[in-house]
């Protein structure tokens, strides 16, 4: 076959627009919401299903909505090779994170298609289930659940702020059958291989196009809850005071010293979401809860500073007389990428006459699971400054189809 | 007249029950949720007509729906004598802030209906709109407006969390007449007495079952919004984030010391409402919004507090390379009662061998403004623990009766 996989590069670039279209974002696109198993979810992935039936891909979909679009190779009976991301967005998000491997994904398959490649292996575009933690605390059920990192129970306990339970609402979402149905075999898949933006700034700072991930940095998620005590704001004298809020606030600024101190100069701590009870002006908060994300690509030093943001927390409640419940809800260890899915992108690129460079992932993306349960490996493209999950997320056409023509050279190598 | 009023205690006790029973709470009562102009606010005031009809009061609205019920005296042409207070509630609070004042002011002039008064001048009374500041930022929007305080054009550009302005609020609401319309000359009221809950500890320490207001502290609100960098949590590393929360958590615990710092007791800061945005676990906050409710007996030290607080805000945010937007939505300055209202409700107090206290109001009231345009004073009762604006706000019938006692024969002095 010829080197260079014909890419409709204005295409691919209309339907990335025209998914982003589909938002519950109260902005205009390119800002994004997309939330798990809500309406707009729903409808987002039926246009995705329906490009790939008009790519002759065959679809079929998990008890939680994982989504599978096939190409068939040659021979059926090998393991499939597989490449795919997500569609869901967190509240005011971009729409190039997760998209591009699912749309580029579908592009580098019609591109292998146009150039008349026969795959001996099967080739699998997988749209996995709710990558972002917005909606259950809990970032790639999907893939967790595919990797047997989250067990049916598990999912039963995972509920949404409006209490509702994810076997609830999976099943109110269209996807019924048995949960314990969604874990798969490691050696389901021959390989896997991610394509995604960087959201990072090393690859435009580098004037490189490519990235080939050699590992996923580790990510640990927490959520805090204080309890002091509420009260009228002109009724409690300050000394008597037992505030949730300016707890909470002395934990946010002490975490983020410890984050400084760590000595890593990869180690980030993020708190993103917090909520106060009851939320009014002229009410003493009672009930705080927040959430913390933590990432080192050391997984020990990482678990070193999430003990001392432990002990400093539980040290600032007993100060204030406050309660402190913290829970862990995930610390997953960091995944490394395999060598068979590396050299494959790495020869891809090369053929390709696309400069590279190999680089840690810090964001946390689906390739963590799969990597469990098949040999993995993700391509990184450029973003604009390095910016993501913020509505100017952007990553150019050029950049788009450099990475999908690595993805479809990889994805042809691993399937001969 | 015999000198105690025959108040109905079980009946009241009840029809605080059934009022309490209007909530748009999640919890059950006592916990009440009673927003401005919802379809829950507008059944509370249906059954507040309901009682003033039944009553034999002669009911009407203006047109920001603030409710008048008047007992016609023996010469019309005098001004009336007023009491009320506000149905409003904020989220999660409790059942006897404001209502105590409004069905213990329908009690008040029940029990004088049953003793035979008839008072020369009418007597009014008052369901204000709107006293917390929960759904437009601004408390006491129905007095302030009364009282000239708030024109037609502030009313206006006052806006809710949805966006919609006060103005289509309260025409959807039903309530239609020109909003000029609203405020009142001075000397529209011969006087105004309040009667509420004390919403502090002193009372019930004290064991007083009246305290008698000589004194409205006075409350500033602000509201400010930080502006940062939103990004992913995995991506920006800690030297170059401008994270609005971390900020914002900076800002709140300075405000704290501060407060501790004004060398006044009586001073209060509370930051009460919290938004993030976008608010996502592995979000960077990109803005953050909050409020201060600020409190002193002493106009000049709170407003010095303030003052510190503006200045200390602002280099926290030069510091941090973020920007802050901080504005005063009200600063109100403190009001003294009128020696009428004072003295009338002193010797209520006493020919019912009631001990009281005087006494300064440190929460806020619809009292502040008709303070502007009517002689003005205010009567409290002790609750439990000092404890309001939560579901466990208590009031016993006992305490309940002695203010309407006091209170009914505080208007009956005042209507001769």
């Amino acid at each position: 076959m010829s080197v260079r996989p014909p890419i409709a590069t204005e295409q691919l670039v209309g339907e990335l627009h025209a998914l982003a279209a589909i938002s519950d974002c109260p902005e205009p696109p390119p800002a994004v919401t997309r939330i798990v198993f809500t309406e707009t979810d729903r409808r987002a992935r039926e246009y995705f299903i329906s490009l790939c039936n008009a790519a002759g891909l065959v679809v079929r979909c998990d008890a939680i909505g994982n989504t599978f679009a096939r190409w068939e190779g040659t021979d059926p009976t090998l393991p499939a090779v597989a490449t795919g991301s997500h569609t869901d967005a967190i509240p005011h998000a971009g729409m190039y994170d997760g998209t591009t491997g699912v749309l580029g994904g579908l592009e580098a398959i019609r591109a292998l298609q146009r150039q008349g490649v026969t795959p001996r292996r099967a080739i699998e575009l997988i749209l996995f289930t709710s990558e972002e933690p917005t909606r259950f605390g809990v970032g790639c059920t999907g893939s967790r659940t595919m990797a047997g990192a989250l067990s049916p129970d598990d999912l039963r306990q995972l509920t949404d702020e409006a209490g509702h339970d994810y076997d609830t609402v999976r099943q109110q979402a269209g996807y019924k059958g048995s949960l314990s149905s969604v874990a798969l075999q490691p050696g389901a898949y021959h390989a896997f291989v991610e394509l995604h933006i960087e959201q990072g700034p090393l690859l435009e700072a580098a004037e490189l196009p490519i990235g080939i991930v050699t590992a996923i940095a580790a990510p640990a998620t927490m959520e805090f809850v204080i309890t002091g005590e509420g009260g009228h704001a002109g009724g409690v004298l300050m000394p008597v005071r037992r505030d949730a809020l300016v707890a909470a606030a002395t934990m946010i600024t002490r975490i983020e010293e410890l984050a400084f101190q760590s000595g890593s100069p990869d180690l980030v701590a993020t708190v993103g979401a917090l909520d106060v009870h009851p939320g009014a002006v002229n009410s003493i908060p009672s009930r705080v809860r927040f959430t913390l994300d933590l990432r080192d690509i050391d997984g020990k030093n990482r678990d070193a500073t999430l003990g001392a943001i432990d002990r400093a927390t539980r040290q600032i409640a007993d100060q204030r007389s406050v309660t402190l419940a913290a829970r862990t809800l995930n610390a997953d260890p960091p995944a490394i990428a395999d060598p068979l899915v590396v050299s494959a992108a790495r020869e891809a690129a090369e053929q390709l006459a696309l400069p590279y460079q190999e680089m840690v992932s810090r964001a946390y993306h689906d390739s963590l699971f799969m990597a469990r349960i098949a040999p993995t490996g993700m391509i990184f493209i450029p973003c604009r400054g390095g910016v993501s999950h913020r509505p100017d997320e952007y990553a150019s056409p050029e950049a788009l189809q450099a990475g999908v023509e690595t993805l479809a050279l990889t994805l042809a190598r691993l399937a001969e």
